[in-house]
């Protein structure tokens, strides 16, 4: 089966028109998302060194480093805002395999810099490039993940190659070409969680897509059955291949539909947890100094990959379900702030962790948990959280997600600009230019923001 | 075993008065055969549309596109001088596994532009890259190969990174994060074989080190276990793995001396055939006129891999053993110009073609044939090559590498700048600054031309 042209064929007769509306309003929620997580780390340590290593080396100042004044080129705006779309871990999940706007967003945001892009257009190619990472991936899924490969990476730059592709306007062959350019460069091993290549991957996955298009569209060749062929990218990385993944029901269904946004800045599976303990905080006006014991039953996998009892920093405070309950708790929130190194060495949170207990049960799925919580005047509250917040059956409303994106760029944004980047998202499809969204998402020079407030 | 840490141990220990003198002597064979294959096919229409994709991003002019006018930041010189490397095929082989100056030499040359670089350091750092990357690829040859990830790109990525992390100056846990950083990025299809891609792949691995050294150089972290980790890169692309063949007798042999090449511009399989031809044409002063058959006896590779009866292209040419017998009789070489499209369309020579029979024997080896050439006056002449030329067995000398970069660059450059590289590489180890190599390697402006012919 010739799935590489297949799909190259279905990408470049896609037509706008074609796209629900439904998909259109959720491509538009995962880039304010996207657009949140970037910009709310672009202070971070991991972007300030790749930035530092790669600045003397940039070309023309054709795309914004989102959260920053720097323009760099846009392969390496590509890159350096794929790594701070990942470094919080906090960008979206498609419910069955990969963070699908980290490797795609990047490309074409700085792609849109450079050639005048709509948002319509904007919305299309991304919606296109979801469809082509997710089904890649899901072709190989889970043999492919669990041989050891980061598959947000290696599929990731498929989605990048196909939306950049679809706004360079390639031809069919074009497109079957950049499909393999990209597949030839498909790479990003597992082993490197933990470490700040996990967001490299991503990163390389954006600017390698976008180079794949790039040199697709100067009629570079590869070849044009990379993902099927004998030595192609599903064999070669996988030992399972489900081609028809790739094709079926084109156009009936949208992978974008099954995306998923996290409320809270650490793993899914501590989402639950979480969410049961801020419930009922807020229902029962809980004072942390009048709680016994906080009592979670939750899915094994939660102490196995959280169970850190004593969390020496931040990061280690993401995977501490003890700590992760008891910040939630005190403060009603489980964002970065909750998982910065004062939290965790906070005395009050580290007292509470302590009377935080989790057993685990093997009946109870990943994104449920009980939680009971026994006062000290001996009262004892509980909730079935069946579904955490940001799952698919209990997703994020807009007002959510608008107030995790004003809440992660309130520390680098004025509060107009917030307002103005909610704004042009909410009427995303509308706008005839979208650099305005890359222009919007720098600080305003300290002239400038002076002139506001005179 | 912790073999990730070792070599990079060894490799920040290494000391240039380390390295033998025959290792250095090599090192300069290296670098004149890559710098012809480079700047000769600098006109080629994959180096054309690379350049072409990439340009409008480049950054500051910091370092030549050998053979060319252009110059281009570091990163982007390497991948465009990494392409041009490879695409004519007629680059360097280690006798085992992988084309050793393509993913290397890019990186450092274009490296040296930037930060003034000693010929004894650029000696040191590429004897240390080849070393990297050969012994991480033999730790999983042949399995990883034969898994289908084409070699060349996927070690080559590590020894860019060792050599440019050497001119760099990184400490062991920088040396050890550039070799993660270039594991997560190890990538290249052999499906890609006869695509523009196979060129790509060495000039993406030159790329990639080059960035994984200059990211490790700002502290940008790697897991420090990447290769040999259980989700690192040689579990996760070979299903073997021998972690010793990284560390073991380290400093007491040198990859390098296993270089072979090729004195003609194909697939290794067709020389030793070549070889016979041209022999009995010069010791016998045959008129191709003359020639009743030519009749080889080779290794059953040889017509399996070369077995084009007719072939319609220069490219198509170099799978003809038949045409390149033919060619190689008729002109007593099997350069570039023998395998163009008008070689191949030649009527003289295809009238030979046809007089031209291969027959397989299983116990010929790969670089050995039997060539007998029968006379239309009756006479036979028959030669046995036991060993083609450019093995290791039969080495080119050094004169013979001058020759052939003389043939690939006469095009390119003129005369005194043929020389001036021929001599600098005699005198490799004594330069003071290697820069002077890509100042030569590109052509001189005409202004500057005209006024050395008045």
């Amino acid at each position: 089966m010739d799935v590489t042209r297949a799909l190259a064929h279905n990408l470049v007769r896609s037509r706008y028109e074609d796209i629900p509306q439904a998909v259109r309003h959720e491509a538009a929620r995962a880039l304010l998302n996207w657009l949140g997580c970037a910009i709310g780390s672009s202070r971070h340590e991991t972007v300030d060194r790749a930035l530092a290593a790669v600045a003397p080396f940039s070309g023309p100042p054709q795309a914004a480093v989102l959260g920053r004044g720097e323009r760099l080129d846009i392969l390496h705006a590509a890159l350096i805002n794929g790594i701070s779309s990942h470094v919080l871990d906090f960008d979206d999940t498609h419910a069955r395999a990969i963070h699908p706007s980290a490797p795609v967003l990047p490309a074409l945001i700085a792609l849109a810099e450079w050639r005048k892009t709509s948002g319509a257009q904007l919305v299309h190619a991304f919606a296109l490039g979801v469809e082509a990472e997710e089904r890649i991936g899901l072709s190989v899924f889970p043999e492919h993940y669990e041989t050891g490969w980061h598959i947000t990476g290696t599929a990731g730059v498929f989605g990048s190659a196909a939306a950049a592709g679809k706004l360079l306007g390639l031809d069919p062959r074009q497109m079957a070409w950049a499909l393999g350019i990209a597949a030839t460069q498909s790479a990003g091993l597992q082993e490197m969680f933990g470490s700040m290549c996990k967001s490299l991957h991503p990163g390389r996955a954006a600017q390698n897509g976008l180079t794949a298009a790039l040199l697709a569209s100067r009629n570079f060749t590869s070849s044009e059955q990379a993902i099927e062929a004998p030595r192609g990218f599903a064999r070669v990385t996988s030992s399972r291949f489900d081609p028809g993944v790739i094709t079926e029901g084109w156009g009936e269904r949208y992978e974008l539909m099954s995306n998923m946004y996290k409320p809270y800045a650490c793993g899914l599976v501590v989402h639950a947890a979480i969410d049961g303990c801020i419930q009922l905080r807020n229902r029962h006006a809980i004072a942390p100094e009048s709680v016994d014991r906080i009592e979670l039953r939750v899915s094994p996998l939660v102490p196995r990959l959280t169970g850190k009892r004593e969390p020496a920093s931040g990061l280690e405070g993401k995977f501490s379900v003890y700590h992760a309950a008891a910040a939630a708790l005190v403060h009603g929130a489980a964002g970065e702030a909750q998982f910065s190194d004062a939290c965790v060495r906070d005395p009050r949170i580290s007292a509470l962790r302590e009377r935080v207990t989790a057993l685990p049960d093997a009946a109870i799925g990943r994104t449920e948990a009980h939680v009971t919580i026994a006062l000290e005047d001996g009262r004892t509250l509980s909730v079935h959280v069946a579904h955490a917040l940001g799952t698919l059956e209990r997703p994020m409303s807009d007002a959510d997600l608008e107030a995790k994106f004003a809440g992660l760029t309130a520390a680098v944004l004025a509060p107009g600009q917030i307002d103005e980047i909610i704004g042009l998202c909410r009427n995303l499809t509308a706008l005839d230019d979208v650099a305005v969204l890359a222009r919007t998402a720098v600080p305003r020079a300290r002239g400038a923001r002076h002139d506001l407030t005179t």
